[in-house]
């Protein structure tokens, strides 16, 4: 067996639950390198001993490991590429910067797993860059928690396209936190008449279910973000998430509000506003028997992609869906007219957590 | 790139479908061996060349293929773990007896891939002599298909419990025959009223969704099989098929009609006769608002498999299915209330096929 040697950055939601089911494995890699913001935690060269407790807490009061501020990807992929063995980066932070360095990592042999989108999703460049050094570097990189958190929306697509399958069509529910607003604002049932959206985000906020600034749920690019990856997996050459049309929930009137705390209080102040527009929107579609939804979808034979409002029926299995939960559909010719469906919670650290895992264990099934 | 030599044996349905799909992979495996019931097409040692074509009727007017009888399993292993790199067999049958030898190709080092479910739903002894032979031979065996054909039922089960998840509960339609069924039967909308059991059953054997004997599917042993193999995964010790309780859809009446094509014919010119049962089944669902489907489930906690019919809201997930799909809900901790679920069709050469082939690529990336 195999002994692996393990670099983790980021100790926040998905990073901390990651922490836990890592320390859980029975074949667990041995953690050298754990970084937040701007402290690191190195297990010393030559011996790359002790290994480190798999929290942050224990791990940074433990004397015997190096000290260190934020090192930049070549020292972080430099100290990890020198272990006695193949070693894995997890990244489990949202930094673009972290993700463009993905390619020295790779081209370095050290496999990349992560539920970090801005690898993939932002230029095809990047995306091109990091899958052709995986190559080179005879490394792998998995990226299931990317979109739908730990739900297999990635590995299913994959095996799709890899078995010959011809994938036609895309679509469903991306965001865990527009799944709740849509759910509570426009019900199937109807019970949630009289909610003014204003007030239905504010709870959502409230709860924990948004970004700590709405409108980074609101503008719609996390969605479009999710359907760059799986647009690319199919074949697309989509150069970027804002190369197709994405439908924003912000106010144009909003729009100008800057982007620091005090922008995301003065939104939320100002959101009530404009609730008429939603009303309008959501009465719209109940006058057809439907209900409103935000959704992405990928049409593969005419190239189209697209992110925003659309109106369901009913009885469809959008509009049925439950709290925060995605679903994804996937038309493919071996499927025909009924789509193999992928549905559950799509956010959350600890469902978010076991995508990362499930992947590290699949780079290390591939590198023993 | 290592070189890999497989051996299939099946050329029904599902092994027809598997060697199209098998040669248009890039990276395909050499075919050294293919197999149905009475003829053997080997590519001569010790150069094993010329690889087999992947289809029966080309492969067989090959001059330069060695041609024989059926081989016994230990022969088969003999020749394949002779091939100069790894081998692996793809069992595209539903025999007992060649599933029954799996540990002799498992710890001679010849992986596995199948959707043959005998080998994983017989004898608990047996199910875990597999996989402790692939332990000891160093090789691994790969079955999505044995379970909801293509669909990611094993691997997102396999996923949740290596990454210390707790699944509490599954749940489904397992059947597309009886998912078909039951939604021509008993349709939500209704419009299937007037419709009689003995004649949906009829229409459905015509239109080749069931068993060429529709008993087979009637049985539940096929439900019960699949049951078997997702308790086991999660840990569950049942010991064979027909440990648990599962409702049979023959009638007591009609059991005792031998199992020939003769009993077959007979077993469907009679059917007729116990339509009210059914019917009744069905009004006394209705009264409640409700329909009757043909389920599976296991709660871990009491250790409970059942299958069997059970009734169901008509706004619930396994009431609207359609066609012959099948869905699968996993109930876990990590997932709470809203359980992870996976839907679309689980019968049918193509889908089960894929299921078979992305295993293949599966094994080759990790021997690789």
């Amino acid at each position: 067996m195999s002994q692996f040697y393990l670099g983790v950055i980021g100790v926040g939601g998905v990073g901390t639950a990651f922490l836990q089911q890592l320390s859980r494995l029975p074949d667990a890699p041995k953690l050298i390198l754990l970084a937040r913001s701007s402290q690191t935690l190195l297990a010393p060269t030559p011996t790359y001993l002790p290994g480190i407790a798999a929290d942050w807490k224990t791990a940074s009061a433990n004397p015997d490991l190096t000290k260190s501020g934020a090192l930049s990807p070549e020292e972080i992929a430099s100290y990890l590429s020198s272990a006695p063995g193949r070693a894995i980066l997890v990244d489990n932070t949202s930094d673009p910067a972290l993700a463009a360095s993905y390619p020295v990592f790779l081209r370095a042999g050290i496999s990349i797993v992560t539920p970090n989108k801005k690898g993939f999703s932002s230029d095809l460049s990047l995306f091109r860059n990091i899958f052709a050094s995986a190559i080179k570097g005879n490394a792998h990189v998995y990226h299931e928690s990317t979109v739908g958190a730990g739900l297999p929306v990635i590995s299913t697509l994959l095996d799709l396209v890899s078995t010959g399958d011809e994938v036609t069509r895309i679509e469903g529910v991306f965001s865990g936190t527009l799944s709740f607003l849509f759910n509570t604002f426009a019900p199937v049932g109807g019970s949630g008449a009289g909610r003014k959206w204003s007030e239905v985000v504010a709870e959502a906020k409230e709860l924990g279910y948004t970004e700590p600034d709405p409108r980074d749920d609101l503008n719609g690019m996390d969605v479009a973000r999710k359907l760059t990856i799986l647009a690319r997996l199919v074949g697309l050459e989509v150069q970027s998430p804002d190369a197709f049309p994405v439908e924003s929930l912000i106010p144009k009137e909003l729009e100008g509000l800057d982007s620091s705390a005090e922008g995301a209080k003065a939104f939320m102040d100002r959101l009530g506003e404009f609730d008429a527009q939603m009303t309008e929107i959501k009465e719209s579609a109940e006058k057809e028997g439907k209900v409103v939804r935000y959704v992405g979808s990928i049409d593969v034979a005419s190239k189209e992609v697209r992110v925003g409002l659309q109106k369901f029926d009913k009885d469809s299995a959008i509009a049925g869906l439950k709290g925060s939960d995605n679903i994804i559909s996937f038309y493919t010719k071996r499927y025909g007219s009924n789509p193999l469906i992928i549905q559950g919670a799509g956010a959350g650290g600890d469902v978010t957590a076991m995508g990362v895992t499930a992947d590290l264990l699949k780079v290390m099934h591939r590198l023993r």
